[in-house]
């Protein structure tokens, strides 16, 4: 009896399947020189847990990093129990069993210190390329400031990516300026050699292998069209560390942004935008869980940028799960406004699968761009891509019932999704000609 | 064993059911003069495909109309692979198959010729009615300008419906004062002769079968009470063709609109709102794909419209998929706010499924208004509807099953909302008394 | 076979076994002098039937109390059938069943005398403790104005909760600057015998039993931290009966908004933020049924109130549906947010199913606290939480099978979620020491 008889059949085949191919990762924070984790605190301290535990009744205190690596994760353990039912739990634990010989159901008190031995990589040699072999890892694109040197690992495995936030958001910091300055060797002091020393940086990133730009930005940000009479002085003013009004650091960030899409568009770099966040909404919060969003955004607002950089791609992801429906919209519009993965706090199956399968349904195939591990360390790449790999199983083996879909036409589709389509739109720049 | 011992089976019988039943059709833009398409061209050129494709990389010129019938859908053709997993394309091959016997699994640009010729019927005598038939249709709404002169067609079949967006929208255009002195026979010059312009075009449409009105409003539009001393000169200004300032125009929008929903009133004829469009987001997109909305807007801003006309009926449309929770709610509370249909961007079953789902819950059932086709072409109504009916059957049987609902009490539900509601609350003129 | 090798023969036995649990009910509007409905009429008289009846063509005015126990159903009743695929009807005939051997399949105006006979229970003794005990009843909380007594009923079962709405939005009103000297005992005259006087309250409150401290707030509302300085002279105005502007009286509202936090915080009590109401959107609506919501309003507007009040517990409710998404990520940030339950316009499955999917798979277990009825009358509390119930068993099935866990695993977490969390959260005082 065929298993594609049922959805549920279908599902299971399609996962079966879809489970065995590589993943190519457009988006992750993970640091080439030590790409997997070396301990299990590095595990264990992600945000994720460390947030969530917190908000469970964790104090503080007990996240931050301690000398002995076997500390943070004993102090962390017994608030587990109380986050045990999360999705980003389940990623914890197929983490400790994937890749540390965990058997056991949940990680407690009692078994840390096991786990924490087991986890143990400092003096391990091979052990990014074993999570990356067994991972089966492609390609996994990282997030480098704009200082970064780019040097001292493959390129092609781990793959540069121009991370803008600072340039846009943080020029009126002396510090940034400073950065710029030495980074490009530029004397930067007003507007003109400003967008001379962005070139600088944009041409150093493309030569070493770059394939995107990203930059995340606030949930108020609205992009306009440069206006270069108005924006002289604030840049000027901010160049020389000079004192500055909001308006003007406004006028500031508007001028750098507008630059930089302008560079991503004539180095035919995507631009990957990440619209939402509210920055240190709780202060007290733990590290990387202090931020948040104002539901109350809209696409609109980039409406100018989408129209006048129309030979860019904007590689788009939005964080308040309820503007998942004007993302496809806008995706099924605008030629270059391409929707990427599942963000942040849109990233558990609840919001993924009503959202995948109104993207399946309304936009281009060829515009899909699956999913990304946001990963801080390799091998989260894995049980996060599973969480979505399983969604996808499923949203697809409904369509396929709904739409009589041939198995073979349904994972030509999760081919595209997964693979192909990111493999075309992030291709190597020779690849793309 | 019966079939409806499953959700799935439940659901089955009931498609089987409700797809033998005719369609009632009440907003549609289709041309009564030319109701079913000649040629697959213009099949091919509905903004759906001719967006989808240009948003999957078809330069917007192949979109362009062209001399000769069979060269545009060989410029589109190509592109069709792009944008096969949509439900737009579904809608595509199903009207191959079943109006032009095509029996292959995709249209492509070594078989688009074929489906042109098949489909060519600009002599086939008896080719609206062929189609109508087939399709088993009842009543198709139209969608006419003021001064369409409502002659020569059936307006049992094709029902007018009044579309007032160039009179509240565009009335500082002198064309458009122009239109509406030649089609009142009014010298129109000021708010009085306006309003009785206005009053001789409701006349004029309710003789002819008019059975509703119609608006397509922006997503910043709210509804402002009459304000006839502030009103006064803005629309004597525009009404003489003098230069105004935004506020005036403003303030014209406002005397218009609500000058029309109080003839609406007066005529007892359902007014039609569609909420939510932001015009020309994309300007450099094809013809009919350039709208797109800002997902902030809410029907708290028509509060004041739905009080002061308690004993008027609004048929509601919202545009931002996410805005649907909100219009269930405000057909819940107001008994002259019903929904219609699942419009445009949120026309797909992913959007439609949840919404219809808790219109049935939370709304009473004698308010619930199906489905629309919005379609330029008769072909399109049955491939939309039966998209439709499937999620409907679909929500139905769910329902069946967590209330212990017969499948009687199931069909006659699903009669009301695709059939007795929209018979009802579009009645013509004599039947409402 | 067990039957939970299927999500649907799982969800069956988890429907079963979470069906024999006891309610605890953290929010009503129950009356502990008359909690149970003495007559028919005050069940058939609760908003969601007027309303609803209303929206569906019943004129407002026979929703009004009539002197015969007998009329208003019969009024109501001919209206029923029109309503009755809502879910809200579907409360009512399962109270009708269970509580009054009701055996038919729908209310019409043929049976209402029957039922409205059954359903006398002016001298039925015990009739509150009957539908208690029917009903499986822990515990119930009330909704106190600050001026009540709280004497004359078990304050374990009937659990007194301050309900702050009046002090906070009204206090521009006489009446109530009266009512809080009455029930304080102090001449409030200024802002710091405002503050004593609700500190009064709060004590009165904390020392009958008070577990909990209650207020909606508007779409609109924003906390704003206290600025003494600024507040001085707008509360010594309302407080001695003279005119005030809109933002005097916006200054008042958060001056007692924000002494209230403190309170709450200092007397440990929990505090339900009911956010989203507008209030009075449709003024011609039946008593209860003119309330809407504007669906712009975000939980960003709040983040100075949790983050000031970080050891306080702020116990969420949100009436737009599409906003369920952001209280999922505030409270899987914010220690001291919690969400509860699934409010009003959002209390039907459609809306309750993927949020609390979100919840379960998003925020720590042991905050998550599942329902309450908001019922005016015992007779509401089964059917809603039945409702719930249900869902939650389908929800949780799923999560069992996507997720692997064990029936047990899976019953642990129902428990959480139906009793251990509002139990812990809303516990009296003594046990939280």
């Amino acid at each position: 009896m065929p298993r594609t008889d049922s959805p549920a059949g279908a599902g299971a085949e399609i996962l079966a399947e879809i489970s065995r191919w590589p993943i190519f990762d457009p988006h992750t924070h993970i640091d080439p020189h030590r790409p997997a984790a070396r301990r299990f605190d590095e595990i264990l301290g992600y945000h994720y847990y460390t947030e969530l535990a917190h908000s469970a009744g964790m104090p503080a205190e007990l996240a931050l990093p301690a000398h002995d690596p076997h500390t943070r994760p004993r102090r962390i353990a017994p608030y587990l129990e109380r986050i045990d039912t999360t999705v980003q739990y389940s990623w914890l634990v197929e983490i400790a069993r994937v890749f540390h010989g965990f058997d056991g159901e949940r990680i407690t008190p009692e078994n840390v210190d096991h786990i924490v031995t087991a986890a143990e990589k400092e003096h391990a040699h091979g052990w990014d390329d074993e999570v990356w072999t067994r991972s089966n890892l492609e390609a996994v694109f990282l997030t480098n400031e704009f200082d970064d040197p780019l040097e001292g690992w493959d390129t092609a495995r781990y793959v540069p990516c121009l991370r803008v936030d600072d340039l846009v958001l943080k020029l009126h910091l002396p510090i940034t300026v400073d950065r710029l300055r030495r980074s490009s060797g530029l004397e930067v002091s007003d507007r003109p050699s400003l967008v001379a020393a962005l070139g600088v940086i944009f041409d150093r990133f493309v030569a070493r292998g770059a394939r995107a730009c990203a930059i995340s930005l606030p949930h108020d940000f609205a992009p306009r069209p440069a206006e270069p009479a108005r924006e002289v002085t604030p840049v000027r003013k901010v160049l020389q560390g000079a004192e500055t009004r909001g308006d003007e650091r406004e006028d500031v960030r508007q001028a750098v942004f507008w630059t930089i899409a302008q560079l991503c568009a004539d180095h035919k770099l995507p631009f990957d935008l990440m619209i939402g966040p509210s920055r240190d909404v709780y202060p007290a919060g733990v590290s990387g869980g202090r931020d948040l969003f104002d539901r109350r955004a809209s696409l609109h607002d980039y409406r100018k940028l989408f129209n006048h950089f129309s030979s860019s791609q904007f590689i788009v992801s939005t964080l308040a799960p309820d503007a998942a429906a004007e993302l496809v919209a806008y995706s099924w519009i605008f030629p270059n406004v391409l929707p990427m993965g599942h963000w942040w706090y849109s990233n558990i199956p609840a919001f993924i699968e009503p959202d995948l399968r109104a993207r399946i349904q309304a936009i281009p195939k060829v515009k899909l761009l699956g999913y990304y591990s946001d990963a801080y360390k390799l091998e989260f790449i894995l049980p996060k891509f599973n969480m979505y790999r399983r969604v996808l199983a499923g949203v697809l083996a409904r369509e396929m019932a709904d739409r009589s879909w041939s198995l073979d036409q349904t994972l030509q589709l999760a081919k595209l999704i997964l693979l192909e389509n990111p493999r075309r739109v992030f291709a190597p720049r020779g690849a793309r000609g």
